[in-house]
Parts: C-alpha cells; structure tokens; sequence
C-alpha cells in the first residue's frame, strides 16, 4: 500500500511541481486524477479551495497547494534540501517559487491551459485567441529571464538545484505539452531545461500521455 | 537612522501584511512609497517583478514579496513566531496566508482595489463596473469562511495569533478603506477583526490618510 496520495490533474503546473519534490525526495505516491470541476464534497473537505494539487499523507493528514506542499514536504524529509540553507538563500528560492506559481501563472500558463485545455474538456466553447495571444508573447521574457539566471548561477536560485527550477520547470513542462514554448528562440533556456529533463525525477511526468492530445515529438526528449 | 525600510503602497494589502509583521516583531522600519507604475531601474534591481513590498534590510539585502518576506523574518526574527510552531501548524498557516493573498486577491481585493484605486490614481479611465461586482459578490463567503472559521479556533488558523490572521486583516484593513466590507452582515467575522484592530500593529496602518480618499467613520475604530 503506497504510504501518500496525491490528487492531481496532469497538465496542472502545480501538481507536477509537487510529484517532482516527490520524486527528488525519493518519496512514494499514489496519483488519484481530480476533475475539480465536479466539486466533490469529500475534495472539498480536503481542500475548502476546490483546487489540486493536494497531498494526503498515510496518516490522513492533507496538505493543500504546492507552495504549502512543498514546504512541509521541505521541514519533514528534509533530505535533499530544495529550499536553500540559510534564510538568504531561501528567499531567493522563494521568490523564485513565487515568479513562477504567481507572476509566469498569471501572465502565461493560465491563459494558455485554461483556453487550450480546460474549456475543451469541459466543452466551454472556442478558445479566446487574445488571452492566447497574451499568453505567447509573454513566455519570451520569462525564457529570457531563466536564460539570464542560468548564465549566472548553476541553477536558477543559485548552486543547488531547488524550488524555484521545479517551479519554472513544473509550468514548462505543461506548456511545452501543448508546443507553446519556444525554444530554439530561447538556447539558455533550453540548456537549462535539458539539464532538469534528465533528472528521474521528471520521467515519469514526460511519460504521462493525455488521452486526445498529443505532444510534440521533443516533449520527453532530454536532447532536444 | 532606521535599520531597514520597506517600498511600499498605503493600499497594497501585501505591503500592509508586512507592516503588521514588523510591528508585531517589534521591528523599526522606514517606509517609502513606490510609485510601481513608473519602474524605475534602481527598484527593478531591488525587485524584477516590479512589486511591491520589498524590504531592504540594513545591510542592503532586499526581499521582495509578502510571502518571501514574511517566512525570511520568522527565520531570522523568531520571537514571537507567527507561522505555527509545527509543521502541520505551519502548513495551516501558510494554507490560509496563500488563500488570502492568492484566491481572496484575485477574488475580491485586486477587482476592487485596481479598478477603484489603482485606475483612478492613473488616470486609466473609468472602473469597470462588472469586476466592481464580483469583488463585492465573491466577498460574502470570504468573511463566512473567517466567520467559520473563527468559530472554531481563537485565531484564523489556530490557537496563535499567526500570518494568517495577518493576510486577511491586510486585505480586509485595505478594502474597509474604501468602504467595500459589508460587516453588518457578517457579524462572526467583524468580532475577529475587531480583536486584530486592538493590536498595537494595526495601529499605524489605520492612522494613514490618503489624500483625496477619506475612509468610512468606523475603518479606525476597534469598536465598530
């Protein structure tokens, strides 16, 4: 019996930072897909938001959102540190985390995989092209923004690889799903994101197929 | 000459969380507003994402984001600790910190604070009226969620008076400034917020006055 679970949904920047903390951390899970949508009242007692991700772990305990996950997660298995060492360097993590879940999610990820995804499996109708369009003009600072980071440190929030690279990376990741990031426009931002696709703990994200979409040819490719 | 001071806005909710911080840490602080429309390079290095609040410490370290900052003063100013002692008090905490500055934000705050305050300042034309009326629709079960629960726990996310009870009142203090908390009928979360208005934290942040912008009678008055 797997000792956690993890409500997700797979194209859920989010959830996916969180199985990659998981997977960093060496820590098992079992992956329950929830259509939030339907707001079942036993998710909602789990979490009063009505959003995924959310952690249960064996002893019932939940834990709700990735930033919230990811903290705890950080404070009880402390092996390897993903938050950084000194309260310095943690609010550099932290900030990054932030950009990413906050600032990249408002300004890119949830115009693009609310309208390309969401609406289309709840059948919402037609896309709207200019959150659409927001969304694509928007990424190219961001790539800009990993790519000027990466110049300057090993991993975006600095030596150890952290938070703020499973966050950048947990978005990209979706995006790059549905072929929305454009890469060959953006090479440090690539190299960057090569490097995090060859971790373990990424594969079995790459792996997972979304039943009607399929993703480019170089989604799960660490060489692309 | 003050050990640190904070870029600020005197209706930004998330600069107020961090006054209220400092306060109930017994921190000095100098504040400086920030005109953050204006970018000005020399706060775009302090800052990237061009937010405030950003606290810059003595010794010129500058953090940048409610959150970010609030978990950097509980490391380095632990007394009174305001994120929870353990980590499933401290996961609750965060929980409901990210609640108010996430959902409750983009649910209410920013719909009303922009279009009635940010617009007007800048000349951005009239508010718009339909995002008026879903700030002050979704507002409802906001406060019954406070009432709720308040009912069961001294404070918002337990026995300890904690980050969580400071987004809120951040959020709530900035919204009673332009009138826009329909208290009377939310009696349960009037009576918490009421207990936090008598905290010697909140006092200086209910004491500004923006010009042109007189608040309500009852926005200063702990027995309202």
């Amino acid at each position: 019996m797997p000792v956690r679970t993890l409500y997700h949904l797979p194209l859920d920047p989010g959830s996916r930072a969180v199985r990659i903390l998981l997977g960093e951390k060496r820590l098992e899970v079992a992956l329950k897909t929830e259509q939030v949508w339907k707001r079942r009242e036993s998710f909602l007692r789990l979490n009063p938001a009505g959003e995924v991700p959310v952690l249960v772990e064996e002893d019932g305990t939940s834990l709700p959102g990735a930033l919230v996950i990811a903290e705890y997660l950080d404070e009880v298995y402390s092996e390897p540190p993903l938050i950084g060492a000194d309260p310095l360097d943690r609010a550099e993590v932290r900030r990054l985390a932030v950009w990413f879940f906050g600032k990249f999610a408002r300004e890119v990820s949830t115009n693009l995989i609310e309208e390309k995804v969401t609406k289309r499996f709840l059948g919402m109708g037609e896309p709207n092209a200019s959150a659409i369009r927001a969304g694509l003009a928007n990424i190219h600072y961001h790539l800009d923004y990993i790519a000027w980071l990466s110049e300057r440190r090993r991993w975006l929030a600095g030596d150890l690889f952290s938070l703020a690279d499973i966050a950048a990376a947990a978005h990209l990741s979706a995006l790059d799903y549905l072929g929305d990031v454009p890469w060959e426009e953006h090479p440090g931002a690539r190299d960057w994101y090569a490097r995090i696709k060859s971790r373990p703990s990424l594969r079995p994200i790459l792996a997972d197929l979304i039943p009607g979409m399929t993703p480019p040819r170089h989604y799960p490719d660490p060489d692309f």
